[in-house]
């Protein structure tokens, strides 16, 4: 009820905030008999990780997963994997400045008000370092889709979106540039905007695309739980995202019937793929591709007027180290809630039929 | 499981096909003593159903809601409230000629291919006619959320679009028009591009808005049941949608922090309103609004190319009376599933403090 | 979240009050593809049924159920499977005496105190009408459960106790007499105790006893979710139950380890059964059987001092047509609720395995 | 869905092996603002703990939770609860003999048939010791629950029964010996019947009562969720537990209807208390009263003859350091399940009206 799960069947639940000892977790459900690559956990995890390169926050996480349970001989066992993340570098003190003061577009305000009391260090629950725990739970939910490609890219910073299809797109070069976007030239401007915007102290948004190739048909259940509602729910429960579309998307809008349906082929697969692969909220076998949007991190290094939680004014300036564009590190975040999506969409498809 | 229940607390489960003999549902978790005003309830149902206007489908359904249990005296007694809505018009008939083959880009091939079976008239439990039963709950839970104003309108159809925002706009417009858009002027036009378009036998799509004020702070749950992640959710089950965005949205990821960042007022609401009445996924008591993307209908009457459950080739042609633009009839049901988040964490956050 | 559904996979949910015009409900997660036999689930409607012998109440209800969705030619769709069950024999007039009145003993004074509100007609949704709803998904449930056999019968009705071991019972004799006591010359000594019991106005507890011979192996989840849990939640939620117990049960506190462990035969079959066909929570293949309790119905046909709603002294005495003896009629009902158990167990355990 | 949960709202759900590095669990939906008592949850962990006295196992643990989330300042944040329980005394090699051998009457076979791998170190998963975790939230429970009483006692050993009524015992009497028998006499009696019992090898079964009183009124939801109905779930997967009865329990089903109805006092209480403080399912504010059956331990110190998981015949024969009769130790177990249900029904019942 209180939201810190995902999933019905494969089910991710988390704990813990910024600067508590430790985050972590519990993976219900996972199959008994999965054999674990614990080097593409980590993987995942160093992807994710601040201070991985110059154009994201330089605070110092070695994000170490400690298994706790649910594996024996590399195994899963079929009972929950419980798992914990050490925090490391939490440098409480950098917070104590804000200990009394909303900070704007945080969440300082409405934990506040809705809980009456606040772990105030850092964002506390609401930080983005609880997606940590997402990305150790959707290593593992890769590893059982097996053949299901799923890949995340940035494909705009600010202004600077690129604008080829994904076809067209050689996604070796994601993990080749900081940026993570598989353009290498644009991911050069990209990653130059990118420290010009920091150097200013200031943030910007931008936009994260995935690309789900190879994907079994039939996942998702009709009516509630479409698969690209759940797809939908998966990103805009990561922090900072205001927008997802799949598909043909908000385009799709100004399109007529005519030429947005996707006309079959004679083995099933279709033409055109204006429906995104999900057709009633099924996945037809074809790609599934969406956009993510995330605003400009809202920690900005320049003095904002506000209010303290007396009502009265005050002055906030981030001090801590933080992200000047949240979308690279976000890339390996998107694939992680994807993967767990569909993750749970395909063993709840096994009972589909008697 | 199974994908056919939305919400915790508020609860609706729905059932049925387009041309069964009822569809209806059940309400759980709905309080003791709310006094029901059917008339409201009846209202609503009548903004949804077919046969309203020219611009909508012709299909006659009465769309009249039997109550059968969980109300005594007009006031809710905390059981579970019951309800059908009968299938009159069904024309079964109708869709004869589809039983074999793969309308493009409906569910009738991914129903197939998961379930091994499908009632194919007029699509089944994939037609929209189950949202019929969301209209329901949805008024029942704008009556639990008395104060709480819900407003969607059409802002664009096909290429027309609404520029102006929300506030500038008259909302007591939107029922005075066929097409459910605030600006007399705009809804002629689009009136008339909906004509034109269901002449040549096509289809459009477009977007609805929503805007929704007077909301409590506090409302929405951390982490993954975020307010904002489970409206989008809550949108993207509605047949023939393919984005959300609220707040700044897809707009957002063009602009700054110190741009997007909404600077307190002493009193608690803030000078700008980016975030859209959400930060950390807990509504902060300002306007909440996003924009819901609907592809054009596939539905169309003209001839095309497809395949039949063999793999033959085969030809599909719109025999049915079907919506040429389907944003007017979802404004309704955008409205109810509002109503249905909100007054699940409404209820949720009674329970939030000790 | 208010307690009116069962089962995680295959999940049943209900609606409605002893005199409304209906009660009815849901059933979710059958897989697609049952062919469905209805003179098999008219065949337990029967056997639950009012007014079926002299010992049961005179209520008359046809009992007939609706199919609303779900089900097409025949077959099960994968879809939500929503059916209804008119009350044909409401006579609510019979109830108007007790509007005001807390009867001993039923519910009457805890919904009121806990909603404020209470349908006074019948017990209103505390009736074990409700049970007919859970009789046509465990119906269906059995069915899903081919080959799995699940005998409920009459093992006592007050001091009147069957001594015998399930292994020396002859089954068949169940249906033949309407106390279904599996032994014809103890079945006849309860009937006449049934009868002098309801001729003195008065009512009797009982015991069901119930077997479930070739479980598959590897059914129920081990911690909270034990197999013996949830056949303990299902029977104790039946109205009138007091008590559960499996395998040993109560017995078992008296006996010692040496004793009570089951030696296994080497094809892993156990030469005793003190575990009742569960250890860890999981079925192992043995004969799973239990005992339910219930006590006598709370309606007499005698007066009694009671209360009414205002704390006034009032008198109450039984005028409407009750079972002096609820065990006859709960045998199919604890079969009902013991297919349900087994049938979600059996579609989640086929997930359990990578 | 796979069993490592329990409670809706106040949520607990566990993970770890006994021989794993650490056993643990997040509780989820404690109220924000509840000031934690921390030696009242260690003092709960002191009584469940081995080692504890001289007929319980001597395994070693400390049995120390660390919390690691959701509590600021000795106050819970309304975020999640996650804490450990570090394995200190694993002793691994102590299980190494029954790598590949079924003990009788333990989980191995039911879990390796199921999973097709176990950790069969000192039970697994299916260890008692995961019980670690349900006291320290219950213990939260208890907090959360002020002023309702909620106390467990041993009543029976094998063949030795309490047989006087709890309004005759003296509840202070209960932690003074290491039976946790309220009457001291029997209690000496028990106590040298189990140290006997351990001296031959040998394990005996045994029965925990719990009364709960000061129960707020209200608490328990109809149907499927009947306030007993979760009590016997929670009570029936503790392990080793066989048997549960409320109220009148099995002996209820030999009475009429006229003596096992409660009369109603004048202020709503009842005169007698046969419904045992529920009903309809819910609790009309009489003191809640029910036996837990537990069986006997199955690991016993004397050789028994078995097979390993090839089909061979084996010899199992304990080697660990086990307790000859559980009910001492599951006292605490008893009345933390007690809690978790209450608390869950407590915060739920809030939201029932209007």
């Amino acid at each position: 009820m209180a939201g810190n799960s995902f999933g019905k069947i494969f089910k991710l639940t988390t704990f813990g905030e910024s600067h508590g000892s430790a985050i972590g977790g519990i993976i219900e459900g996972c199959p008994a008999g999965l054999s674990l690559d614990f080097e593409a956990i980590n993987f995942e995890m160093q992807r994710r990780k601040p201070g991985q390169s110059a154009i994201v926050t330089q605070r110092k996480e070695e994000d170490e997963v400690k298994f706790l349970s649910g594996i024996f001989d590399g195994k899963t066992t079929g009972t929950p994997i419980g798992f914990i993340i050490e925090n490391t570098d939490q440098k409480s003190k950098d917070y104590s400045h804000i200990k009394d003061i909303y900070r704007p577009s945080h969440a300082d305000y409405t934990y506040d008000k809705k809980y009456g009391i606040r772990d105030y260090r850092g964002g506390g629950r609401s930080s983005a370092r609880e997606t940590a725990c997402r990305v150790v739970a959707g290593a593992i939910a890769k590893q059982l889709l097996a053949g299901v490609k799923i890949t995340a890219y940035v494909s705009s910073v600010g202004e600077m979106e690129l604008k080829q299809h994904y076809s067209e797109l050689d996604f070796s070069e994601i993990e080749k540039n900081p940026v993570r976007c598989p353009n290498a030239e644009m991911a050069s401007k990209m990653e130059d905007y990118i420290k010009s915007i920091r150097k200013e102290g200031n943030t910007i948004g931008g936009i994260v695309s995935c690309v789900i190739q190879n994907v079994p048909i039939g996942l998702g259940e009709p009516v509630f739980d479409k698969l690209h509602a759940e797809l939908g729910k998966a990103m805009l429960s990561i922090n900072a995202v205001k927008g997802f579309e799949y598909g043909s998307g908000f385009a799709g809008t100004r399109m007529k019937g005519s030429e947005h349906n996707d006309a079959f082929n004679e083995d099933g697969s279709t033409k055109s793929n204006y429906s995104g692969g999900i057709q009633g909220g099924i996945s037809n076998g074809e790609d599934i591709y969406f956009n993510v949007a995330f605003k400009p991190v809202a920690t900005i290094m320049q003095k904002q007027e506000t209010i303290d939680n007396k009502g009265n004014k005050a002055e906030a300036e981030g001090k801590g180290r933080h992200d000047p564009c949240v979308v690279p590190r976000a890339v390996p975040i998107v694939e992680a809630m994807a993967a767990l999506v569909l993750a749970d969409f395909y063993l709840l498809n096994k009972i589909s039929r008697f």
